[in-house]
């Protein structure tokens, strides 16, 4: 590896290489775990590259192919896995400065990796009320292309599934790490290949996503005494087909009251409440429904004051990892998971297990056309052996684990590896040059999911030249 | 009774006598069954009176409480379970005079009650690129009053559940049979006091309904050689979040060879169909999934000459009573059922011992959020005796039949009081002179549902005035 040969080839294209700034964006918010905090502190590539256009990234990655720089792209930096930490060094690849909305329709809309979410959704609505049909709870600062390769669903996903599902995402154009890296354009089925793939077998230049019709939210926070209510509140909430909503997130107390400081002085205590988005046009059969669940409405977005929309956060930003985010703020040794709970029962026998170690946070959400109540649920963490026995709690009790305390692809998710990802690593990242360390499906071909250990990156230092 | 008398009172508002057309108005589409052929084929009223503002209709209602002459609302006339047949004689109220739309919003319509579907959605495309989120497959003729009072869902549903799910129906304007009729606004859960209550206690005069996202939908027939995997791709294709479907109804061979006359040359001997409307951003990601299915795609609107887009009926056409209405004209002695299925497996076993005498006709639909195989079989009649033993069959296999042989709400639906409709209908019409016949609750409130004979009203002549 010679970063300044790479350098040399690199022409105008933007590069930094002031070690600070370089550090900063060297990370991601891997910190949300405790033990990926203690594994990945020391990382940092040594420059950061900027392209501004899909020539630009070529001319980068033939640099990094020839010279055998490591090249670890990044959108905003927003991934909570670690999923954009330079393991070997080398190169970031910032994405952000291709930000450009190429092409608006009625229903899809095409747009550079690195176009903001909300701005995306802002020249959307500007020029066909047209919006995302989701995005994660980091709408404001995430990538389109760092949404793709790093994330899964988010709000709106209670009535349009997540990423994977067929349908989401219309087509990709990734650009390849080879000598001559191409152009690949991916629909269907394809785009799986470099989807939730961390970068690591190709960049993502230009997406092209599904519209939906854009609403005027309102913001709903409802109040029960009992969270086992709530959840089933939330659960019959997903499955009325007329009511449309964006998002449904039960939260236990005292998650509300410790953490969600703005909207602290609408909640009673011991209160746990559900957090709502729903269409001006359901507005009133939500009313109605929430009284029938015996739900106490705490806050209406469409009834608030001026002052108080500006003051307060909107309620998705309570939602998904920012429940997370704020426990963090107010608790830094707090940590979470990522779970899925088939039915309220095995929420309840949880809770009656881990009690107030885990306080309890619910997305309800759409599993292949099965209402079902994905967990975010927060962990008072002590030790890894302990989070490790919560995990398997979950898994003896028939609630799987999706473990965010992992940075790799197959660890993270279903602990076996993605056939189609690693073919098209061959195929388009051949000399491996691209997020090394991710995928342990190119890495370790023989590594058992199944012997309770973690998957160690046996560099965690740069990666030789082939 | 004096028609002659409620003729006085009713100034100019027209009113329409020659035997012909009164008994051509006096008919809906009861003859779908040979059962309620036989029973209300002699059922005529004396007039038609057609208002054309709600002060008429008040002044109709009025004259008909003071002289105790029946009313029997109609829009087009097209409901199948001879709801709009005058049991009591008396004036048919044709509402199709009052056919404006009133108001169109980014997400609502309100329109008058004779309001057409498909000219409602003609000028909320216009407005605001909306459309009603769904309706019965005689759009081109229903009106808008007569589906909220006597229909139930249809090419939508698979996406938005039917009318009686909360937030179907915004809200409706209700005139009441009193000595001065009233104007009513049911709003929330208030609008199920007259929903499907086949007006029999108040007339409809405006609805608000919801407006989705107008599409340009694309018409789909795929083939499969097997039925039960025709049943399995169109209930996978229901549970698909991220594909945007209005319509999915798998119809068994030798339906579409024998029955589906235009569409004919497009079908293979002994293939079953699924018929599909798709959103065009979802058509490629439809042509995947058809794909692995090994379904056939016998004919995609989106790619047919201008030629065979004029020839051919929409999809929709050969849909919901549609294919029934397409195998009657072939064939007049079949007639139908209307079922439920919850599991294909439900369906295979039917299929396994009724055979060809119950052509099968699924419509994939949401019943609260659960995907479900709603059936619309056809049935090769023999007798009342033997459509009885397919209703047992059905019955004793775990499957719901809603029988659409009966002229009753209970009889055609739960088999139970609705408690809110009797209630409504004490209020709303205290003469019982609306419908008279149809709701057993009000005529005969001690009538056993399990004694499993069909109830008869007991006139089948005119109510006596109070
Ligand atoms: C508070 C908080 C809340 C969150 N909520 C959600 C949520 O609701 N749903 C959800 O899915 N995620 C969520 N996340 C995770 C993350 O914010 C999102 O997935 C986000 O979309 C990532 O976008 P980004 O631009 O920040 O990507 P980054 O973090 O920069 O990158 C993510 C991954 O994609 C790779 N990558 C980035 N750009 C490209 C490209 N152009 N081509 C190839 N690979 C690329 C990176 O190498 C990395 O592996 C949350 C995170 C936080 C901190
Ligand atoms: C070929 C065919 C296909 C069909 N497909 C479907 C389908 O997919 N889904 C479905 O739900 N139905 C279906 N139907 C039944 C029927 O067409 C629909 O329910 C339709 O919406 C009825 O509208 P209409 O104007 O014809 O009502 P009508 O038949 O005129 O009236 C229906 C009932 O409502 C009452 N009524 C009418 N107007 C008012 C009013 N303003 N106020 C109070 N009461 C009133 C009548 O007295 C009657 O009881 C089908 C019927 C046929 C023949």
């Amino acid at each position: 590896m010679s970063i300044s040969n790479f350098r040399a080839d690199l022409g105008d294209i933007p590069v930094e290489d002031h070690p600070r700034i370089v550090q900063q964006r060297s990370r991601d918010h891997y910190w949300y775990s405790p033990v990926l905090k203690a594994k990945l502190d020391h990382v940092t590539a040594e420059v950061v590259v900027s392209p501004r256009s899909n020539e630009e990234v070529k001319r980068v990655l033939a640099a990094a192919f020839r010279h055998g720089v490591a090249i670890t792209p990044r959108g905003a930096g927003t991934g909570n896995y670690g999923q954009a930490m330079p393991l070997s060094g080398g190169a970031m690849l910032n994405l952000m400065n291709m930000d450009k909305v190429l092409d608006i329709k009625k229903d899809r809309v095409r747009a550079q990796a690195g176009a903001v979410l909300e701005q995306i959704d802002h020249q959307t609505r500007a020029a066909v009320d047209g919006e995302l049909r989701f995005h994660p709870s980091t709408y404001r600062m995430a990538s389109i292309g760092g949404f793709i390769a790093g994330g899964s669903g988010g709000v709106g996903s209670v009535r349009w599934g997540g990423l994977r599902n067929l349908g989401s995402i219309l087509g990709v154009k990734v650009i390849t790490c080879e000598e001559t890296p191409r152009e690949l354009d991916l629909v269907g089925e394809d785009v799986l290949k470099v989807a939730h793939a961390y970068g690591t077998n190709g960049i993502i230049v230009e997406a092209e996503m599904p519209l939906t019709q854009a609403h005027d939210w309102v913001d709903m926070m409802v109040g029960f005494d009992d969270f086992i209510d709530a959840c089933r509140f939330g659960g019959a909430v997903a499955l009325q087909d007329g009511l449309l909503v964006k998002e449904v997130a039960p939260c236990a107390a005292p998650i509300p009251q410790d953490y969600f400081n703005r909207h602290k002085p609408y909640i009673r205590d011991g209160q746990s409440v559900v957090l709502l988005m729903v269409a001006p046009v359901a507005v009133d059969a939500m009313t109605l429904f929430i009284a029938h669940h015996k739900g106490e409405m705490l806050y209406r977005s469409d009834l608030a004051s001026e002052e108080e929309r500006r003051r307060l956060p909107p309620i998705y930003e309570l939602a998904w990892n920012h429940t997370t985010l704020r426990a963090l703020k107010v608790d830094p040794t707090i940590t979470y998971l990522q779970t899925r709970y088939p039915t309220v029962a095995h929420v309840e026998k949880i809770i009656s297990i881990l009690g107030d170690e885990l306080p309890m946070h619910i997305e309800v959400g759409r599993q292949d056309g099965v209402v079902m109540y994905g967990g975010l649920p927060l962990v008072r963490y002590t030790t890894e052996e302990r989070l490790n026995e919560i995990i398997r709690i979950h898994e003896e009790n028939g609630c799987t684990v999706f473990n965010p305390h992992r940075y790799t692809l197959e660890e993270g998710g279903m602990k076996r590896t993605d056939q189609k990802q690693l073919d098209f690593k061959r195929e388009a990242d051949p000399k491996g040059m691209l997020n090394p360390g991710k995928m342990i499906a190119w890495d370790d071909p023989d590594f058992d999911f199944n012997a309770g250990r973690a998957w160690l990156f046996d560099g965690l230092n740069p990666v030789s030249a082939a």
